[in-house]
């Protein structure tokens, strides 16, 4: 039975996600092993390198060997990678006359990395999709709240006024560059590994550069001008942006957690986790899962790079560390994105509170407004010398900023201020339709190819 | 299916302790939290705040209910924590007339830490057994080895002569710390948690405290004189020890990997990795894991002390954030507790070729010695200078250092080394065998209650 | 000049805790090398290994010898640690005739690691000091406010009463538990490294017990049973006490954060920092600080345990990480327990706004407390359903609980209820005090020795 | 005086590149303030948004304007940012006509982001350039080397032949992937921030955007779509661009450590350390600090991942966290890039003995290409089944692979079979020369833009 809090059938629907876990389950790990493999017999085949009817059976074997993972278990434990026991199962599948065909010339991490390389493609490709569909609704709610005046808040202390639909679009901007980023490490990344024993290639003999390529060409995957056997910064770079794209969902978890408590309460995340023992609980769950789910992939990133430093032609200690760290980091990453995705759906905007919010603080929101005001007549100095000293006033009194400031501002003054805008948060809401346009735009140009 | 390398029925048998996980696995979860329900409700029922009969019943049912982790799965998922539909399910099994009485003044975070402490308790026993046993076994090999001489390496090269037996034994004496430092956390981390919703005991009512005393009796937990929902130092101590064993374990690989080189060959690794390609191979597979979990598991420590900080009465992103790191770290160190025991039965000893190291280095290996010896005939700046003088010339020659030296230096002098003694390694073991001695004193004094 | 925000001019004063950077700057270093290789000196003098006048004239120069710092920068580029360089720049300064008695038969590593562990020893009994006197300050505040009612927040939401004292005695009681800690990990951090090239100090000859045991009375540390060059879980242990205490302060700095929040402002810090541009701000400067500290110090803390995996004898890189992650993390402690100490002058605490937080939710905060009071007169669970509908429809008709219930409940049991009481915070604070006495008690066990 | 490693005068020049230091230090840190703010007035000036006279006049002090950075120290510990204080001694400067238009509409946070952008761009030169100059090198050794046999070590066992130019070559192709990255990375954190308190640009006015547009170009940095005061996915990017080039170069070093091994020495790392007590000793001291700095650099990106989690629109403690790990990690970086240049000139590569080692195997290291010579005339199974057969009798006997085959084989295949070719290293280097021309093109089509 599973232990760990991934894969537990308790804690995994909360941490985990199937649709990412599924690509690095056993099954599909085997799966991947049998793709590269006769991948490799085809290529092989194909130049005459082995038979014509070995690639063939090879090729037929592995679409339908269901080699069961745990009769790998204890080959692993001994040797330390399941490809030696995995290698001689395939062998006794294909029969006495194929077997000596199979793996030819290959080592154990060619087919490990390379089925790694295939299950991340799919990742990649999932994870993509995810984002683009949580852009474009961040794209909706961006558009549909670029006037809604909310308190910025810097520092966890209320600043000046801004939009709600600036800070999504600010949320969406951050996904866009992560779509960037993919599109970059996939090149880098998604590369075939085919280099043998010591990396030369030796054992493929002089027809080593044409199995390359044309495994490659059938697993669609890029050549990478030199073995990365021991050489692990595409691994290192990957890892990087799952981190990255938890990280940001963690920031966005963090804003909403902290949106939503009692006393703020300008969002309400609906269908919240329930008490134990207290019946008016309404817990932020998937909002802290987030936050939990990327301070794990922060900490996980720390723990895969240092895996990259591997020894000689390949590395065992570090090798082995990367399966612990990178399965988790992704499927975290996963799971962070489908939790955005229901909270997306959860996450009730209370416009009125936001409003509120401005209003309660008796006008301080507005003071650095205000100051911008007074300096229109006054030097800039002076002007926050003189919005210090109202906002200290009105707090001591606790009185409203604006009924204080015409009592200490000079009438002639006072008159020219228009004060009936400078209280109305919609008017401090500097560019934030023109940011969200350009936010929108740039996400629009990555994402959608055919929009 | 499992996708973490952990419970990976292809790798597991390699990463993963089955002892340890059995700790963590999801029906074990269960089972600790009727434990605990089931200690609360006898203690109630002790001082009459809930009816002697519904103690039993809770006591009862609890014994033998078999609830399937699965069915926690929608329920964690939505609030969060399994302890909500637990509580819901106990209560269904217990019958309407009992149902009440269950979790009566409990909050979720109760059940769940001291179930988890409960667990702990298991692993800690278990893991100061292999110790201890760990501990006798690098007794007797440090005593059997106590005079072997062999190349101490500092920085990656050799230096002078020390012995085997004493590279175990600093080994024996980091063993004997863990064990000092878990009898020092077990106080601290095997503590009931029984505060209620808010800290304060408050839904226990006035009997409180005699409550706590009774379930803390009942389960063999003491008590901690504060509500620690949101304090984890005692979880952070924890995830330390568990670190801490692995880098001891992880260092030991190292040498070991290291010795067993082609090259140095001072240690066999029997039955060691096989490879897919090489006939030749016999990979440090079990040192290189030691390695690796150490690795891991430190990387993981630095991901557990961001979970330290935990919001107000009880953090939702750190506790959960807890939960993805902490018994991977356990049984990351009960898997290489495991490993360290067959590599000592597997670890092959070739003092011939510990002395042919010795020999190999034509005397330089003997430098720090030579220039002692000629220290007591010279200022030892002179002697340190005549000896580096001669291991150039020995160096340059290809020769040995012992015949360099009696041509470079007064025959006088010459005649008084006892260039016999000097050249045999044995005579340059120092306090070997007394720090021996002491470490095994030392180990045995925290292991041996009953010696 | 500076560049890390430790020792910046600019950053300087936030970041870092000049008495206990001063532990670590390199005159302090060069001084600790300076009394170990004294203390050696002497102790060889003692039993006529080196002559009498030898220690003298190497404890007298020792005692005053300005060796400046820069001069042995090339040297350590180059050795890879200033010994080498320091030991010729003490041998010049002794003169010839004694030149040779100096550091004899002493490595590098055991200078430089007694050296340390003089200076840690220093750092914990500041650190000491500033927990214990940051101790009896949290006793003043517990007790002042044993029965300050306010929201715990559990999730961050607001779940039930407790008391602010209950909240700051959490706090003492960490603080406690890092006192024990630390008089542990004492006797294990505290001793002497005088083990000589190999490890078996060797080249102190016959009499290498007594010379390291007087060294060690000498230097008033204890001596460890086995040599620690390359078994570095005495600073592994050390390096998570610095980070458990920084995590501890890291959590009082977000509950105080999070309680300046504006829209909370049950906590005021006075003197926050200041905005460049907006007049209202206050910034929780110093709290965030402890945030930032805790989380530096976490991942510091992953980092050095990767330094534990140090090979052979003595390791290279494994010991060159130490120095970039140790001082560090002590120093992030020292300045995390000094803000802790001003956040504890400025922290001005708002008992009316903390009662007003409970009136403000409307009587769902006592929630709890309600379905307890009906369970007195139904089953748990009926009155758990009954409170939850009452707070729908008080959530509903935002009106307060305590008017929604006389509606909706039995005319004569409503009469049963003691809504006064009921009402009241201050009733349901359960055992605070006592808890807070016991919390008391046993810091007071820890750090008062003579109270 | 400094107490971190890398600031300090004793480790400084270890761990420390003063390049790379330089743009991180308080002066440079200031210098890059008072650009940002002079360009600031300038676009303001250009647009008639501040008089003409004071553009000039801020850039004219701007430009010289010596600001000794203790003058920020307090203010900085007050406010957790230094501009306030930086921006008060700059409106004194130019003088009370002009003080009012420095800094105007802008925000702390901007200054310093953008200040920091500034020296990235700085490092960034200046570390592509190091990897430039490194690439060059590593052709020139890749191609000198391509046909130089060496052992191919896999999990720390050798494994079969591979080029010395190769493995440099792998070095070399991890280099040129890192180049790459920055190309990429450059475009998204090399941009300005500009966007004032609440991040909407609000009191730039109606003409922030040209404002923005003209900040930039003076500048020289691009604009981005979105304000990033909260949204740092960009120096998490950054962050790990500088763990990966460490950790390719803690590779790197991880391999000379271990070819400069007594035991091995296939290369010779001239002026490595010294010791102080043995005379023998020359440690590979750069090529283990190469690993310190990468396993340094590995954890404290795990703690730069953690402060990408800022609340709202503007974080404190992760913006603080930001400034204690940064510029350690690029110094690392830069002190890695600098001493593995060193570690060029110093390596001496000993061809005799690589081939010495391979022929010290007795064959064992061709036995992969022994297996495929006789699967020529035998199933591949038999083939790999008969040569474990002849390494055991050979590793059993001591003889070599090659005594034993003829003595087992038929003889009529013996006579098929090519000896003197198969015994032959250079015959089994495979792809290597065509893997090193590969790679040396990707290098050149990436680095050279004019060669």
């Amino acid at each position: 039975m599973a232990f760990t809090a991934f894969d537990s059938a308790i804690t995994g629907a909360l941490l985990s996600d199937a649709e990412t876990a599924a690509q690095f389950d056993d099954a599909r790990v085997v799966r991947a092993f049998l793709r590269v493999e006769a991948a490799l017999a085809r290529a092989q085949a194909a130049i005459g390198a082995i038979p014509a009817q070995a690639g063939t059976r090879i090729t037929q074997i592995s679409a339908d060997f269901e080699l069961p993972p745990e009769t790998l278990r204890e080959g692993t434990a001994q040797d330390g990678i399941p490809i030696p026991t995995f290698v001689a199962a395939l062998r006794s599948a294909v029969g006495p006359d194929v077997a000596s065909y199979v793996h030819l010339g290959a080592t154990s991490q060619d087919i490990m990395d390379t089925g790694l390389v295939l299950r991340l493609r799919d990742v990649f490709d999932l994870h993509e999709r995810r984002l683009i569909a949580l852009g474009h609704r961040l794209v909706t709610v961006s558009r549909a709240h670029a006037t809604t005046p909310m308190a910025a808040r810097t520092r966890m202390q209320q600043a000046s006024p801004t939009s709600f639909g600036l800070k999504t679009a600010g949320w969406l901007a951050a996904l866009t560059r992560h779509l960037q980023r993919l599109a970059e490490l996939r090149k880098r990344t998604l590369v075939l590994s085919l280099s043998g024993a010591a990396g030369n290639m030796a054992a493929f003999g002089p027809d080593a550069a044409t199995i390359e390529r044309t495994v490659a060409q059938d697993l669609n995957l890029a050549v990478s001008p030199a073995p990365w056997h021991s050489l692990r910064d595409n691994l290192g770079e990957t890892a990087g942006w799952f981190a990255l794209v938890t990280g940001t969902l963690g920031k966005i978890g963090e804003d909403l957690v902290l949106l939503a408590q009692n006393e703020v309460a300008e969002i309400r995340l609906a269908a919240g986790g329930g008490s134990s023992t207290m019946p008016n609980k309404a817990n932020p769950v998937l909002a802290e899962t987030l936050v939990a789910l990327a301070r794990h992939n922060a900490a996980a990133l720390g723990g895969f790079h240092q895996s990259v430093l591997q020894s000689h032609e390949r590395g065992g200690a570090g090798w082995t560390l990367e399966w612990m760290v990178l399965p988790q980091m992704a499927v975290a990453a996963g799971a962070a994105l489908q939790h955005f995705d229901t909270l997306l759906n959860q996450m009730q905007v209370d416009e009125a509170r936001m409003l509120g919010t401005i209003h309660a603080s008796k006008g301080l929101l507005l003071a650095e407004a205000v100051s911008f005001a007074l300096s229109e007549h006054m030097p800039r100095a002076d002007a926050i010398t003189l919005t210090k000293k109202a906002c200290g006033i009105a707090a001591e009194e606790n009185t409203d900023l604006f009924e204080v400031l015409p009592r200490i501002l000079n009438p002639a003054l006072s008159r020219k201020i228009a004060w009936q805008d400078l209280r109305n948060p919609a008017r401090h809401l500097g560019q934030s339709n023109a940011l969200i346009n350009r936010i929108v735009e740039s996400f629009q140009a990555v994402a959608c190819k055919t929009c």
